[in-house]
């Protein structure tokens, strides 16, 4: 797998460092994706076989993903004493939050995206009226997953709360990334963008495992930090891949930031530090671990993989 | 307030009939904006006081609004043995949907609507890009308001489950109105169209006053038919509306249906036809209320005033 660190060999890449790592990576994917599936067809059904509605939700799953939010959802559950099948609906509700936010953010009056894991985007496919209905159906839904009565009532609540606390700063994040473009490079702006735009959803990944597995105040402070560092990481790289990556290789279309003078870590701090940077974030991430030992092992693993990416 | 029944006088006109009806809505109403008032200064403050998305999303209630639906939650829940102040942030959670609902629906890819209660809409003003990101937070955020540490959990659990059912039918509702445009006019996908972009809403908002009273599953049942019968009755004068209208008197563009071809009770059924069985929608909600007797009087006086509707 290329990495935005292959000229930078004193960064750790993990996915190529561990043993074994890939092999769980790709169980755990296929564990979710089994899940998702089954929830899929579902909704579908609800919906009705011809309903236009459900083929574009369906479609933005059948493109693909890494699933490392839900992941991060049931690994945090684990480390946390295990949260076990306990954690899926919420690992799933997440998944459909991620979801249609990209879906969002592909509009035209947004980032105007034609390609997403090299497949056209939603809005592509189906139009811009049913693109959006698609992404608004996705984040009802998202709650109504969360308000399974499968959880316990306080549970529940809980976790609606916290998806709905990282809903609202991602889009908050997304605004003040569209309100920035064209303005001059503000660093204060850019840590802001991400913080809210990404990191506030990794954050609540990690903070819905915990909720699932009913973690105390100190694992949850712990994991709540990994997930933010991990996120500033993840769009730091994904800055710098914008910025250096090729089109074929990641899957959409690159060198649009500058194009559009988006608030970015390259723009601000140009691409050999933004690369510091996100290897200082991933050390973070890891160093907020410490109280799990050995068992955050994978989560050290996964922390690492964010700056492996390439799409 | 003209009518869309004024010149069929067979028809009840329930807030000129019924005295004492106007004052009691207006109080009602009064109530809500206090609540929305305080709870608005909240959400802008969290976002900023230099924010474009708290700009926005404050923008879309400012501009006014009946309130119907969250006035209906609070007397659904006195009726059903007194919520009281209980149900204030189920009632606001919907406000905020229903708010939502309206910016997205106005966009160009949707209806395309340039005006809204006599003010530019919410793309209008801020822009395509933020006009869906504040749709996207008031939809994330009517979450987090039923979620409430207030309630307790396994009340917050129902309620968020409810509000997302309701969402999906809406939603699914406006991608079947917006696939319907431009096809033969089909009187069953027109009531599904009614049944679910606008009743949807309007069920939520009985079932959320219910479950905010601790309602009986005989009391929920009433309350549930009796909004999908004013739902229904509030659609189809709403089309009425468009179809018979004048743009002045109803705040935005009307005679747009016809023009894009929708599904509408006037194309399907004629006008004459479509005011006989907004009426009979009506008499069906009154009717649903017979186990509440005296107590449900301003439901039902409620139930006329949407056929009497200006806007």
């Amino acid at each position: 797998m290329p990495s935005v660190q292959s000229d930078h060999p004193q960064t750790v890449r993990a996915d190529a460092c561990v043993p074994g790592f890939a092999a769980w990576l790709d169980t755990a994917r296929s564990e979710v994706e089994r899940a998702l599936d089954t929830h899929l067809i579902e909704c579908t059904t609800a919906l009705g076989s011809r309903s236009r509605l459900a083929a574009a939700v369906e479609y933005s799953f059948r493109v693909g993903g890494k699933r490392i939010r839900p992941i991060l959802v049931l690994e945090c559950g684990r480390v946390c004493g295990g949260a076990g099948e306990r954690a899926m609906p919420a690992a799933l509700a997440l998944e459909f939050v991620h979801t249609f936010s990209l879906i969002h953010d592909d509009l035209p009056a947004m980032d105007d995206d034609d390609l997403r894991r090299g497949q056209p985007t939603n809005h592509r496919v189906f139009g811009e009226g049913l693109a959006i209905l698609a992404g608004d159906w996705l984040l009802a839904h998202a709650f109504r997953l969360v308000a399974t009565p499968r959880y316990d009532g306080e549970l529940a609540a809980a976790l609606a709360r916290t998806l709905a606390d990282g809903t609202e700063r991602m889009i908050a994040g997304q605004a003040a990334d569209l309100a920035g473009m064209a303005e001059v490079t503000d660093p204060g702006l850019v840590r802001y963008i991400h913080e809210n735009k990404t990191a506030a959803l990794l954050e609540t990944a990690c903070r819905l495992g915990a909720l699932c597995a009913g973690a105390d105040e100190p694992a949850t402070a712990a994991l709540t930090a990994y997930g933010r560092h991990v996120g500033l990481a993840f769009q730091i790289a994904d800055d710098v891949l914008d910025a250096t990556g090729a089109a074929a290789r990641v899957g959409k279309a690159v060198r649009k930031d500058a194009v559009v003078s988006k608030q970015t870590y390259p723009a601000a701090f140009g691409t050999d530090e933004s690369r510091v940077r996100a290897q200082a974030e991933v050390d973070a991430a890891v160093g907020a671990l410490a109280l799990f030992g050995q068992r955050a092992g994978r989560l050290r693993e996964l922390a690492g993989f964010v700056l492996a990416r390439d799409h």
